[in-house]
Parts: C-alpha cells; structure tokens; sequence
C-alpha cells in the first residue's frame, strides 16, 4: 500500500526504532526511554498536511492511530495519552501518540521540544518493541 | 447532538471565545492573538481520551478537525498546521488546530505551555471570528 516514491525523512529514521508496518503507516518508537512515544508514519510520497492524504488514507490513519493509543494503554501505565501531529521541523506527514505519566520529565506540558533524549538500552528497547507488537497485532 | 450532561469545562470556557457550533463539537478560538488557534470540544459529557468516543463520533470529529483546519488555511496565513489532542491540564476531550507561521513566538516549538496570552482586543476578535464562521459555513 506504500506509494513507490515515498522514503522516511532521515531525521525520523535517526530519532526512531521500527515496531511495526500497518496497511497505512509504518509504525515507530521514539529513541527516548523518558517517554512511551510512537510515531506514525504514512508512506505515501509527498504528503506534508493531513489535507493532503486522500479521504480513505485519512480515515484509515485515524485507525491506525486508535490501534497505536490502546497498544499503548495496554502495555504500560498511562495517565493521558496526548496525540499531535506539528511538522515544524520534519514536514513529512507524521503523528505522535504517547503516553503520558503524571510526573513525567514534561508533565503537564508537551513532549515535543524537550531536550536530553536518553536512548534505550538494547534490551529495554527489544522488550518495549515486541510488547507493542504483540499489542498490534492482537 | 449535545449528550444533556455535557458541559464545556470552565478553564476552557475561560481562555477560549466561542465561534461556531458545529454537529459534534464547539468550536472556540484561543483568545491569544499570537496564533490563529481553534478548539475542539465534542459536546459529549465524560469524554477524556478519544477512545472514549463513540465509532460514529471519532469519524464526524476528524471530520471537523479536517473542516477547521480548511477555514483556518482559508482565513490568513498558515507556514503548518499544528494538531494537538493533550489533556494534561484540562482533562475534558479537546483537540486543537492551529495555523502556525515560521517566526511565531513559539516557532518551531509547540503553541501548548507558552506562557504570555496577549487576548484580542474587540474589534479583531469580531474580525476573525466572522472570518472563520464565514468559512466553516462555506
């Protein structure tokens, strides 16, 4: 269902670990263990605003983010999960979901622009992964 | 289409001036005249996450989300649309759309947890909002 042009910005495949390939987006987790973060990708060529997906990629991506938001509630705590799609910096079409604790480094605002990205470990990274895999695809 | 219970949340009511009703939610423009800002509220009572939707609900608010987006790009300029569903600080389900401009007071971070709220004066809160009305209508 890829669109043959379409390529991830670089800076996503940097900041991200892959988890999983749905109908429409290519599913990823944010390198940072400070936050439960997954990003979706649609690998569609070109696409900056949400306009721009045609009305059935638009709807199916709404899905895919329902299906990412209870993957999340499912594997770990979550007091709020915050959804967002800005693009100020990496125009291709992407939308966060991530869950949220009270307490967390940015509680009550906004992950995005927070800095000191810690990475995960190899092994906290494979156990996050394969949790929402199986949440996924469940 | 408002559940009877529902009531827009008092903090939200606050900060916000009211612009249109559409089928499914309240549409309200953030009295900070450093970004052009609209607010989703569904009229729907206990609604947190957007799970908490019903299916036939979730389909109408993107739907309404794709609609304000279009009268914000319509009614001024707009570098990138930001969409953002948080709900840290006031739980009641909001979403919100934002035209943002390269060079705004928040530019490229996000509008959310910017302190500072500069509120219109009258004459340019009747502007936009008769703008934005004209082009949600449309």
């Amino acid at each position: 269902m890829s669109t043959p042009d379409f390529a991830l910005d670089p800076r996503l495949e940097h900041d991200t670990r892959p988890v999983a390939e749905l109908p429409l987006c290519s599913v990823r987790l944010m390198d940072d263990l400070r936050f439960r973060w997954l990003i979706l990708v649609p690998r569609r060529a070109n696409v900056v605003e949400i306009a721009d997906l045609a009305e059935a990629d638009r709807a199916q991506l709404w899905r895919e983010v329902d299906q990412c938001a209870a993957a999340l509630r499912g594997t770990g705590p979550c007091t709020k999960l915050n959804l967002g799609a800005l693009g100020n910096v990496v125009s291709q079409l992407h939308v966060h979901v991530v869950a949220r604790m009270e307490g967390d480094t940015a509680w009550p605002g906004p992950v995005w622009g927070v800095a000191g990205r810690l990475a995960y470990a190899p092994s906290l990274l494979k156990q996050r992964t394969e949790a929402l895999q199986k949440a996924l695809a469940g």
